[in-house]
């Protein structure tokens, strides 16, 4: 394995030469603002509906890169493009964030998804500290406000569900909180943000946790226990991986040791659960008694699963220093570069068959856009750093971010954040 | 290959003594009623949900089995045993047929779905008549009239889409209603019978038929005029195979020679477009235009699509004669004895991966049940029955099925129909 120092240039060209400059060259609609996000394995435009999963989370990288990494104008320019058409034209009478719009911003499929708005929020807050722009924080903090009005009922009118016969709450909600939480602490009353952290926390490990195996589940009923159905036993290791590296920031945040242990503890036991021994990569989905899961797609290797995964094993890694991170990273590194980098055209396929084999060609659709893969570039990039910089301070003494026996020392937990990563 | 005879067998074989007896032996819920649904490869039950799709179409075919087969009172008690429990719990106060059920039938999942009681009204049409059942006839006529009342919006209060943005129309209501038209014709005024029948014959070739590929749409806008997103530029071949044998159906009953000729045409291109020239099999999704695809699962092979196909290649076969019918019809046949039958456990797995490998290995679930293997099986077996009988007859002089000169001749679409099927 190459030295931290190397890794890390590795990520950042991967960002800052390839990814970056794709998104830049391909998605630009000049004419009406926003992205084009279904691009095809060369770039090209195949399709020009507006997602607003998607412009949300382009917005949110753009910005964050100028937040984050460096003050470019062109990237502020082009975040600004993405958050003048979603201000414009994004948002319901009640401020609800459709799901979808066509090319010239007219709304196509209603606010029935509140993770449309979640990812809203996180793009106006990152903007707005970027453009320093009062009316993006505005927007930001409106659609924070509403969301926690919304998160009990996050479907409103559009469930299906038959209220009564088999409540059930998903760990999607609570775990993108805490994210956004984390995101927005710079525009919320301090108690406003202690408490959405502590009830994101609390709702995690008392609710979706599963005490016997250390997994997550995704759905259970309202007081934790687990439902016997196609939806209380799947389980998306992907997603909580993702979730255990929010968690991290969280620990990271408040010094907090035991969250972070047990939050590698999850990671870890999740992976050894996810990892396909027979053929490399993390499945997408799983079946909690080793049923066969609804999903069909279930035996996927998908972008996001894995560089979400190297995040989490970094961040594991360089707050506990645990070997076994070390080694998870090294083997997901690997499957990852292999087979996820597009070297013809750039950027990274998306969809992978279980054997690793290109599926889908595309480099972003309806759910693929510029988000999964230049954040977790990014942030793998920033603990490479760390990981490089503590390893020459500390000439080999000590292991990177082992635990020192005090609670406030200079290393592990405590480390100095570096522009919010 | 084998003689239309020895085919014949074959296909009643499996029928017969596999199949069927797999699901009495498995899915009966004797204390709640209904069926299990979800079987492992074993046939032991691994979810107690109750999906109306799949209860009432499990209804349908051990009624059809009484109604075209033989009368068999285990088989009219296995239907009774789903009828019952649906009539007791299948429907809201409105008449409409919910989407899942508990398995002691509490309801789980609104009626937004309107092929529920699309399935529930074929299951009470075919049920009514093997017990001769007065208030099942009555269930039936009603749960039509509801459809029929529906059908323009039939997603109804949750519908997601954006009133007016971009009005889209379903092939699958049509389809399905011209099958579950002919299925009720018994019991429908023939006024109500021909102008249903002509109104789905009307939108099928007007609106869902690309003229240029003679292929179907999934979607299309209200003027058929193709919508290029991804909804509108969707392809299932397996559906537009399903939708053409519905067809021929009713070109047989109408004695319409030129109706049958397209449907065959449609069929056949269809296969050409859909089959996998490098690993064989059916594809379950494409993209008009070549795009990727937004179906993760587009590349599987699916049960139904290639039991469904046999049927209407035999039916294509058996009506015109044409001998490219027959080619694709070994192809096909090739292919899915090779694949979907289990040699262990009996039945057919459902779902394989692009290689023709299982990759879920149920024998039912939430969308697989006890319906498109036996229907197809049986209704190949007539067909192949059909075939053999007439090769007798004609000791070899004339093709099977060959179109007579004149329209009222013995051969062709006016043969002598069995068994309604």
């Amino acid at each position: 394995m190459p030295t931290f120092a190397k890794l890390a240039q590795q990520y950042s060209r991967a960002l800052l030469d390839d990814v970056i400059p794709f998104w830049m060259r391909h998605s630009a609609d000049r004419e009406h603002g926003g992205y084009f996000t279904c691009l095809a394995r060369d770039g090209s435009v195949y399709d020009t509906d507006k997602f607003l999963w998607l412009q949300a989370r382009q917005v949110w990288t753009f910005s964050m890169l100028c937040n984050r990494l460096t003050k470019r104008d062109e990237w502020l320019q082009f975040a600004r493009q993405g958050a003048e058409f979603l201000a414009r034209h994004g948002r319901d009478g009640e401020g609800d964030w459709y799901f979808s719009l066509t090319r010239d911003g007219r709304p196509l499929v209603q606010p029935y998804n509140i993770f449309s708005d979640c990812f809203a929020a996180m793009a106006f807050s990152q903007y707005a500290l970027a453009a320093k722009d009062e009316p993006a924080r505005e927007i930001a903090g409106r659609t924070y406000r509403n969301i926690l009005r919304r998160k009990d009922q996050p479907k409103g009118r559009y469930t299906k569900a038959v209220p009564g016969t088999r409540p059930m709450v998903s760990l999607a909600l609570p775990m993108i909180l805490a994210n956004l939480t984390l995101e927005l602490e710079w525009l919320l009353e301090p108690a406003v943000f202690n408490q959405a952290v502590d009830t994101c926390l609390k709702e995690v490990f008392t609710l979706f946790l599963d005490e016997k195996t250390q997994v997550l589940r995704e759905q259970v009923a309202p007081d934790g226990s687990h439902l016997d159905c196609f939806e209380g036993r799947v389980l998306n290791p992907g997603h909580g991986i993702e979730a255990m590296w929010f968690i991290m920031d969280i620990a990271e945040r408040r010094n907090d040791r035991s969250l972070m242990e047990r939050a590698v503890d999850i990671v870890l036991q999740t992976l050894e659960l996810g990892w396909d021994k027979q053929l490399g990569g993390i499945f997408y989905f799983l079946d909690a008694q080793g049923h066969p899961p609804q999903q069909l797609e279930w035996d996927q290797k998908l972008w996001w699963v894995h560089i979400e995964t190297l995040v989490a094993l970094l961040k594991g890694y360089g707050l506990t220093g645990r070997k076994t991170c070390w080694t998870w990273f090294e083997r997901v590194h690997e499957y990852t570069w292999k087979h996820f980098p597009d070297p013809k055209y750039g950027e990274w396929f998306g969809y992978l068959n279980r054997s690793g084999e290109v599926l889908l060609p595309l480099k972003g659709g309806k759910w693929k856009g510029c988000f999964h893969i230049p954040r977790g570039l990014y942030l793998c990039m920033r603990e490479l750093e760390k990981l490089a910089a503590a390893s020459a301070d500390r000439q080999a003494v000590r292991q990177p971010g082992a635990w020192p026996a005090g609670k406030k020392s200079t290393g592990g937990l405590s480390r100095k954040k570096k522009g919010q990563s």
